[in-house]
């Protein structure tokens, strides 16, 4: 096929760069998402099924399997989950996304968020908090009764919050502020979460709930600075996936792991994955744990990172480097790095210690081979084991080997 | 007097890493300054008569002599100031500071902030919001029937909130966080402001006040990123005024600006005032205003750079720069060049951007007067003619006039 590459590039950066990604409401799994019924789960990354699922997100879908009721305990949910009945498919497929394991299951509530300029939406779960929580595999009873507070009290709260602000809460600028404020919107949402409450608060408070239940839902979001991720990342995701199918485009439009393989799609080549195995992530650990027990990079977090946040821009969040380890001076490297495989600056998103130069935006699969550089992730780690949790947070770079499979199928379709 | 410096200025700088100041509460300047009476106007910077007051103070006088129903309009206020009937002295004799004009008169409300481990009390009023404002030299109706509101609704609301939190929040980690987050606490208080809505914010919901007057208190905060400033500036206050007095010590304990003249004090020359003109701002300004229409440097709100914060931390906020003016280099520079006048690096307080660095601390007068560099200064800009408001924002150096004073009498005394 005869195209014109740059043309088709600049394409996908006009769609990224005029995006507008707008928090419009909470569904469920179920109504947002009409192909997902009781015995599906959607997860994070590139498809994978049963046998060769990691710890974590093993974990998840028994945890997701018990929290539907289609299991009473670990032993049903891993014998159902092995039997062929139930369904897997990643969140990617389906206009959504998940941090870690990402397991979602029909009845869990999801934030809609509206790309209100160039159209379609996005979803993602809410943050559940630190620690023993699904995403990172931990499914104990008390992880599924706190999701059963998040559908049963927090939803219905934020539902009714939402509505008292006309279901609009613009993203976009809250990510930009934050940018300024030392998030990167990936592994710190300390001031995206700052902002966010604060917007959210006046309206909750004219909310027919009483004192008890909202207070609850207040210190909730306070307990969690990463309450924000459920947010950014869908956010991008709603700014990327209208570059999915753009012919003649390089430009990468998913970036995702699933503790098993890391998989990614090119604008140009449509629906196809590029995987290969997933690196292990190094990084600060919690105390009592070892890089031996880390799982291998996993979560659709990565998502950030496709529109410049996230890694790419941690030359904006020096901060954070106290959560995911490295340096300073690595962090503001990281950033200069990605502006070698990026096609262009974010108009949007800023990063004020470079003197406001754009977010390096839009990663070129050419100039990826073309350079042997691969893209930068700060991520959470989780222990490979079910049932455990996180245990610290790090650095990796994508592998390789999905980028020359890649470009190999790029060639092949536009030589 | 025969005295070792060095170990003099030692025992200050251990006073300012050890202090902790708390906020514990709410009283009124009449309850917490007892020399305060009826007929008394606290004011910023160093000691100034009504016939040599800038514009801007001589406008908060106005409108606090109508605020306390003393005059009934600007003119019976303006005759009441001149009869030498009104008692003006600086908010710095009171253990106070006060921003801009920072008149401050008997019934109004103030923050209470303890230095929990070195001891002491420092005062502030509440950020009053943007604009058209009394600190700024506005006294129209509606700037007095704000006060009110202030005195009337918003402090019996954060009294009540704060007693729900045991009237304990501290400020030092607040601060310290928040420079983490971009800011340097005087003239961006972004982060500052957020985080201490987050603390509030569930006590707030527990008090017994209807909804109507919970909303209006949590949007009146939240419409106005400096509210933290009148916390920050108490809280550097009581840091640095445990300092006031030590024999021997050449560290800079008040710098201060009252828009007619800077004024200074340095811990071994106790009381003593030594004073400059002020010089004039340069930065940005709201649109229709030039420089010939600013006043003058003014305001208590540089106690911040005394520990550290403010200009001295503006390498931490990078993102300032859009509204006091200069570039994200002159930021670092700032930062970089107060290093060379101070005596140590902050334990607490931590510029990220510079490999997490302590901020510049403790000026030392000496090292000024030697190498010729006087304090850097960000300062929000107030016309200089009463009952107008703020029209920017800028820059400025301390005149180094006031130092060389200090220094002569620093060797007379300690030669």
């Amino acid at each position: 096929m005869n195209v014109d590459i740059e043309k088709a590039n600049q394409k996908v950066i006009d769609k990224i760069q005029a995006g507008n990604p707008v928090l419009k409401g909470i569904g469920t799994v179920g109504e947002n998402v009409p192909e997902v019924h009781k015995k599906m789960i959607l997860h994070a990354g590139p498809p994978v099924e049963w046998e060769d699922m990691s710890g974590p997100t093993r974990g998840a879908v028994i945890g997701g399997l018990i929290y539907e009721g289609l299991a009473k305990d670990e032993d049903e949910a891993r014998a159902l989950a092995a039997s062929g009945e139930i369904e897997f498919d990643p969140w990617h497929e389906h206009s959504g996304v998940g941090p870690m394991a990402g397991v979602a299951t029909v009845s869990m509530p999801v934030w809609i968020v509206e790309n209100t300029t160039e159209g379609g939406q996005a979803y993602c779960t809410f943050n559940e908090g630190l620690g023993k929580v699904l995403r990172y595999g931990a499914y104990a009873p008390d992880v599924i009764d706190h999701l059963k507070w998040m559908e049963n009290e927090l939803a219905p709260v934020l539902t009714e919050t939402l509505a008292q602000l006309d279901n609009e809460i613009n993203l976009k600028s809250i990510i930009a502020e934050a940018l300024e404020m030392g998030d990167e919107v990936h592994n710190r949402n300390r001031a995206a979460t700052s902002l966010f409450y604060r917007r959210i608060t006046p309206a909750l408070l004219e909310t027919d709930f009483n004192v008890d239940k909202k207070k609850k839902v207040l210190e909730f979001i306070d307990s969690n600075d990463h309450f924000f991720l459920n947010l950014s990342m869908p956010a991008a995701k709603s700014m990327i996936q209208v570059a999915e199918g753009i012919e003649g485009s390089s430009i990468l439009t998913v970036l995702a792991r699933n503790g098993t393989e890391t998989g990614i799609k090119i604008a140009g080549l449509g629906d196809q994955w590029f995987t290969a195995k997933a690196p292990v992530p190094e990084g600060l650990l919690f105390s009592g744990y070892d890089k031996d027990d880390a799982c291998a990079d996993i979560g659709d977090s990565t998502i950030t990172e496709t529109v410049g946040l996230g890694a790419f821009s941690m030359a904006a969040s020096p901060a954070i480097v106290k959560f995911v380890g490295g340096s300073v001076e690595d962090a503001f490297n990281f950033t200069r790095k990605m502006y070698e495989i990026c096609e262009d600056e974010s108009e949007n998103f800023k990063v004020a210690t470079l003197d406001f130069r754009g977010a390096p935006t839009g990663v070129n699969l050419l100039k990826v081979c073309e350079l042997d550089i691969t893209p930068q992730i700060n991520t959470g780690i989780a222990h490979k084991e079910p049932g455990i949790g996180q245990i610290g947070a790090g650095l990796v770079q994508a592998p390789m080997k999905c980028f020359e499979q890649a470009l190999e199928a790029f060639a092949a379709k536009y030589a």
